[in-house]
This record gives structure tokens, sequence and C-alpha cells, in this order.
């Protein structure tokens, strides 16, 4: 399981870090011992969907790993509705096509497993790839002697090799013997889909429905981080569970929704892998009423429109924690782009500034640089016309400890910055970056009050050290 | 000038480089000494165009500034054809709102002056900041008794803070009274124009053209890279200068023309500064025909398509010099996407690899990392239908001695890779990646042979150190 043994991570004197980043260390302790900054992230409990069962078993899908879990296993008693959103990436690996194809041939419904490999991610490999992601659902449908096509699968790691396809199917009835609902087997599960995450990312939380008060539904849910080691490509997968019974057309707008709030509004560093999944598996074991979509023209129902709420709330939680597991990074940062005419022009300057190089090295740095941010709301592309206007844009820091914002430009007027006050905001791990467009061309008249948030990290010498180190 | 003094960059241990980086120390030494690596990029003697002078003075914009050069003035003896191009931000800075004031009101005709200061880059800097930019323009004009608004003026450095305007103003009859034709001094105004560069940026070349094979032209130009201490921005400026007589509407759609396939094709971190500017001066005082632009539906001259190749690949080669500076650039890296039925989506692939922060850090790494080159094709955004196809798609390194090229994935398919010679590869500071889009899914019969070239260089821990480095 995981270890609770703190590296020096933090109290290291600068020389050891000097000579630690000099040596090229993984930003994940060779150990898997969990940095002391993040022993925080990791929960000592949860409460976890009823009839959901899972595991994380060892298999050494890269020789290296001896000992630690890198085959995850989620798997329902019965039949559940699922739904998942895939990269965008055209290159799409093998289990992105295999899971794809399974979720359209069930029609998403009669899902009953998750299963994914962390150590390779099966991408770039031909028909081999894709015969192999095609075996591990079908030995995960044997051994719960669940009907064929009943699996989802996904894979994260090494890009361009293929899976040792005979250990990891080797492995899977052992994986499905020791399934289990503890909270023991939900972290060692989400510690099998890591790759060169610092901690396993899990959350779980109850939840009622306007129209089943007297019900108690669970989510949960595990992901992992962007991580590579050469030659991987950073990989984002997710798995959400529930308890509650919805039907499969509602799961997959309500997925798609939040996960456009939340998964797809952080960046470690704007590279879209070819792996990247989010699943979500709900079995109504908990009872009740079943989530419906809205038909068209009509109004979603007041259960829709609260899980929707819930899966959102529960998304960005869970996304954000990738963000502060990013490869080197040292801040959690939040950009709120405000009083945009346009939900769309906001999202694309948020984005935008989040990926900046110039901005993230910056915060790395604790250097109020507005100049950064504002050159980024300048020139992100595809803005609609009329958004930016110097003369009404202004940027702030927002200080996580709610004392008042920092104004650094107020209406395209650089402010006189309190450099010591920024100073001191910059110290803490947390910051909000606000861009207020003043509603654009058209002023407070024209302002919608729409509103764009991501969440991003810096760039530091550890990412550097991180990705462009040489294959071990 | 430019001293020859070698600091001894390349021969520091790795200690002393380790120490280097925590040390924090800008990639410019501050003495202004060229790095050996550097030495051979600057030239030791030039053709310069007839009937232009220049000279490069120090001001000491920036306080810590104590003696060097940091006021660049470019003079004609007579008025000048000229044409710019400048930053797309939306916040743009006062030099550039009143350069392209004054080009169009002057119609590009009758332009006299470059003016530019580097240490401040006037930018978001109100009325106040604009009033500055159009007396230091004024100021030159009077010196030289020229008409009004005769003067492009250019500003390169920190953001948010407006020009200490009189001293600059009281040195300008200083540089025009150094005003000079030689090598030297056209090096000391490349040199005043720098920021954080590590080597100042000149070119200078002779050309005929096919109308007047008797008269030999001069083509000159210098730049400066992205460079930035805090509170700055990456700021890109360019001037070039030709005693070849051509028409305004000529000048400016060849200088279009060439920067679409130069400096619009290099990346050094994605950033667009509120302040890029390239602008081109044309006196004719070598005589000869004057260069017209083609009148609609009429093919080009011979003149004109000779003027417009030779614009090109010089600036080509000049702003291939800002790619070698690039902050903490350890690589020279080509990425030519080859054989895609469509420019702009070659065009896009090849931007979208040169801005990946993942090939950049793998490049640093000299880890032969195809998997991120093939990922970073397959996100590019805005690529038309068709264009990328999985199993039509090649990745290659192109090594630059000459000898064969190293296949990485061919028709989507990885191949064996020969580790051992991809590392000596990796070993040289250039390399040439090829992404070849086997015409995409018309496959060879559909390929119209379009190739997009971008130049770009590596992502280094010496990068982040730059950036994120504490206000000075």
């Amino acid at each position: 399981m995981v270890s609770n043994t703190q590296p020096a991570t933090m109290a290291v004197s600068s020389f050891a870090r000097m000579l630690k980043g000099q040596v090229r260390c993984y930003s994940a302790p060779l150990d898997m011992a969990i940095p002391a900054s993040k022993q925080r992230y990791i929960p000592t409990s949860g409460t976890y969907p009823k009839g959901f069962k899972v595991s994380g078993t060892h298999v050494g899908v890269k020789a290296s790993n001896t000992r630690f879990p890198d085959l995850a296993l989620i798997a329902s008693d019965t039949p559940c509705a699922a739904a998942a959103v895939f990269t965008t990436n055209k290159f799409q690996a093998a289990p992105v096509q295999v899971s794809r194809q399974t979720l359209k041939s069930r029609k998403g419904e009669g899902i009953r497993a998750v299963v994914i490999n962390s150590g390779c991610a099966n991408a770039v490999t031909g028909k081999g790839g894709l015969e192999d992601a095609v075996q591990m659902g079908q030995t995960v449908d044997e051994c719960s002697g669940a009907e064929k096509n009943s699996s989802l699968v996904m894979s994260t790691g090494v890009i361009g090799q293929r899976l040792p396809i005979k250990k990891i199917l080797d492995r899977i009835p052992t994986a499905h013997a020791t399934l289990d609902s503890t909270h023991d087997a939900w972290l060692s599960t989400a510690r099998a889909i890591c790759t060169t995450d610092t901690f396993p990312k899990l959350l779980s939380r109850t939840f009622t429905l306007p129209s089943s008060p007297g019900h108690t539904y669970s989510l949960a849910g595990m992901t992992k981080g962007a991580g590579m080691i050469h030659p991987n490509m950073a990989t984002l997968l997710g798995v959400l569970c529930t308890d509650a019974a919805v039907e499969p057309a509602a799961l997959q707008s309500i997925l798609k929704h939040s996960i456009s709030r939340s998964f797809n509004s952080i960046s470690i560093d704007g590279d879209t892998s070819t792996n990247d999944t989010i699943a979500v598996l709900a079995n109504g074991a908990a009872g009740g009423e079943t989530v419906q979509a809205p038909t068209t023209g009509s109004e979603a129902s007041a259960d829709y429109q609260a899980l929707q709420t819930i899966f959102t709330d529960f998304a960005q939680e869970l996304s954000q924690l990738v963000v502060r597991d990013g490869e080197g990074a040292t801040k959690f940062v939040t950009v709120r782009v405000r009083n945009s005419p346009d939900y769309e022009s906001a999202r694309l300057i948020a984005s935008t500034i989040a990926r900046s190089p110039l901005v993230k090295t910056a915060l790395y740095g604790r250097d109020a640089n507005w100049g950064r941010i504002l050159c980024a709301v300048g020139y992100t592309q595809g803005v609609k016309d009329g958004v930016v206007v110097p003369e009404r844009t202004s940027v702030s820091f927002r200080p996580v400890d709610g004392s008042p914002i920092l104004k650094l430009l107020v209406n395209g007027e650089p402010e006189a910055v309190d450099e010591e006050r920024a100073s001191v905001i910059l110290q803490n791990e947390d910051l909000e970056i606000e861009v207020d467009l003043g509603g654009g061309e058209k002023g407070a008249a024209g302002c919608g009050g729409e509103d764009a948030v991501y969440w991003f990290c810096d760039f530091s010498h550890e990412y550097v050290t991180i990705n462009g180190d040489y294959r071990t």
C-alpha cells in the first residue's frame, strides 16, 4: 500500500536540492514514498459506492517495477450505465479505440468493469496493440463471468512499445480474486494507475438527489496526472463510479459538461496525449429513481441538474489534484477571466495564460509579472472582436487567505504595485489571477458576466529535469 | 564595442555550471562578453548599403547600464521607401502605434531614420508613452534636418514603465553626430538593440537584379532576440536596409512574404510580444531601376521575384540567429513538415511541434522521443480534415552532417531505432526533424508537395532560470 515514509523533500538544503536537480531524479521518488507536502491530498478514509469492488495488482509491466501495483481493476457486481470522454488527438492509442468501440456497441449499457495498466501506453502499436487491448477486456469478462464486451480498457505509460500482454493476462485472475471494497483497496487501485505521479489521486463523497431524499448515494473517482519517463507521453486517465441510477444518455451529457469545466480546464504543459480517457460507471446499487436525460426542448429534471452540479464540482476537485502533482510544480494557480461578453473567448484567454511559458516561469520565480499575463491576453488566438479592449482590461492577484485583491493593472493603466505585498502573496503555493475584461467594447452595458476558469501550475527547473531526462 | 573576451562558458566544469544555474545568472554575461560558442555568428566585416549611416550610443535607459550602447540610430542620407510588419498582440506598445501611424501617413515614402532604444519597451504606458515615442522621432528629425514624421521608432525592454525620455532625447544629438558607415558602427548599433541577447545579430550581403546586371546592391539587417528581465516581455525587433530602389507597395509585399517564411516561422517559447516590429528601408542609393509591385492580374517582374527570394533567404538567415540565441537554448532545430495536401495545415503542425514543451525538453535531454513529436502532430488545432492520417505519417531525424536520415516512424509503424546512432545525431547542436504526411488521406495522388518549415530551440534549465528570475 502507500508508504508513509516521508522523504526529506521539504527539508533538503538548497545545496542538496541543487545536487538533486543535477542528478536528474524524477518527481516520483523511486520507493513510491509520498512527499511530505503531498500527504494532505491523500484521503485516510472514504465513502465508496455500493456494489463496486476494486484492486491494485503488481504485474511488472515495466521490468524495473518489481513490487508496486500497476494493474487496476474496477468492477461492479451488476451491469452499469457507462460514458466516457476520450482524447481528441488524431493518434489514438489502442485502448482508446477499443473502449470507444465497446461503449458504442453497448450503447452505454451493460458495462461491468474498467481494467487499466500503467507502465506502457499501448499507443502507436498497430494491429497487435489493438488485439492486446481487446484481450485485456476479454480476460476480465471471462474472470467475472460477465457477457462479452463488458469491460473498458485504459493504458498509460511508454508509447510505441507493445504491452507485455502475457504477463498482464496472467495476472488478471489475481486482480479479480483480490477485488475488495475497502478504503485501502481503493487507494491501492488509484496507486496502480500512476506513472510519475508523486501521490495517488482519489476522492469520494456522498450526495442525495431531489427525487429520492431518503437515498444516500456515493461517488468515487480516481485520476492520474501528466508524467513520463522517456519515451512516454503525458497521459491523463480518470474513472468515476457512482451507485446512483443514471440513464446512459444522461450520464454521457453530464460527464461531458463536467469535464469541460474540470479536466478540460487544466494545463500542465499544454500537450494533449494519445491516451487521455475519463470514464464513468453508474450501477444504480443505491436504489432510487433513474436520472433521465432531458428530451429535446424540455427542461432538465431537478435530479439531472443536481447530478450535473455534483459531478462538475467533484470532477473539478479531482482534476485539481492533477495540477497539484504537475511535473515539477511548485504552484497551484487559478486564472479567472471575468466579465467577458462571450464565454468561449474568456476560456481561450484563460487557457492561453495557463499555457504561457513566460507566465509559468515568472510564477515559479515568484515574480508579480503582470506584463506577461497581459501579453498572453493580447495574443490569444480566436477571441471574438471587441472582447479584449486594452483600456477596459484589468489584472489582479487574489490572495488565497481572503485578504483584499492586489490590483496590478486597472483599465489598461499600471498600478503602483506594493511589491512587498506582491512578494508575500507569491510565497504561497496557491494563487488566483483575475483578468477582468470589463465587458469588452460595450463596457458594463455589454457585460454578460461570462467567466471562465483554468487551473494550472508553474514551470520549474524540475519540470525540465523530468522531461529532459535521458531514457532510463 | 563588442568585446572579444571569452568567458569560459564552454569550458566550465559541470559543477560550475550547476552553481551558475543556482545563482540564477542571465544568459547574457553582465560584461557583455560574447560566449565562445556564439563568436562564430558575429561577422568580422560586412558589405553595407550605400547612403546609410548608423550609430550605437550609451544612454543608460536602465540605470544599471553604465556603459553599453542602448540607443540605436539608423539613418539614410536620402528619403527611403519603407515598410514594416508589427506585432498582432492586442496590447500594442506606444512605438508600435506611432510607427504604424507614421508609415501610414507617409504612405511608405520619405522615411529617413529608425531610432531604437533598449532597456524599456514603452508598452502599456498610456498617453504619456505615446508622447514619448513621438518625441523620440521628432528629435531625430530635427537633428538631421529632415521633414517631420520621417523617423520610425522602436523600443524593447521592461513593460509598464515610462521611458527616461529626457535622458534619451538629450543623447540623440550625440547619436546623430556619431553616425558612421563602418562595420564597427553597424556592429555597435546591432549591440545597442540587444537586451538579454548574448551576441549582436547582424548580417549583410550583396546582390544583383535581372534588370540592372551592372549594379551591385547591398542588403544589411540587424535583429534582436527574445529576452527579458522582469517585468519585461520577449520582444523581437529587426531592421533591414538596402540601397536598391523599391516602390513602397513592392517593399511592403516583399517584406510580408519574407517575414511569414522567416521571423514568423521561428519559436523560442510561443509568446508573441507587444513590441515585435520588423522594418525595412530602401533608399535607392545604388541606382538602377525601381522595383515595382505587380499590378492586379499581372505577373510579378523578374526584379520583384528576385528581390523577394533574396529578402526571404536573408530574413531566414537573420531570424535563425534569434533561435541560436534563444534564452537558454542548447539546440537549433529545424522542423520540416512535408507532403501535406495543404500549406496552412503543414505550417500549423510545424508550429505546434516547435511550441511543445515536451518536444523541447526531450531535445534538451538529447532524447530521440518521436512519440512526443507524433503526439504534437496529432493534437494540432485547425488542421484540415484528411491531412493527418496515422498510417501515412512518418517521422525522421535528418542529421546535419549529410549522413542518411534516421527513420523513427514509417507510415504509422515504429521503426526499430538504432539508439546509438540517434544518440550521436542528438549530440549535435543542429538537428532537422522531418514529418512526412504522405499526402494525407489521398496519399501520393493527393500530394501537392506542400512543405512548411519552422526553426526553434529547446527548453533548458537555463530558460527557466532566466525567466523565473526575481526582479533585479
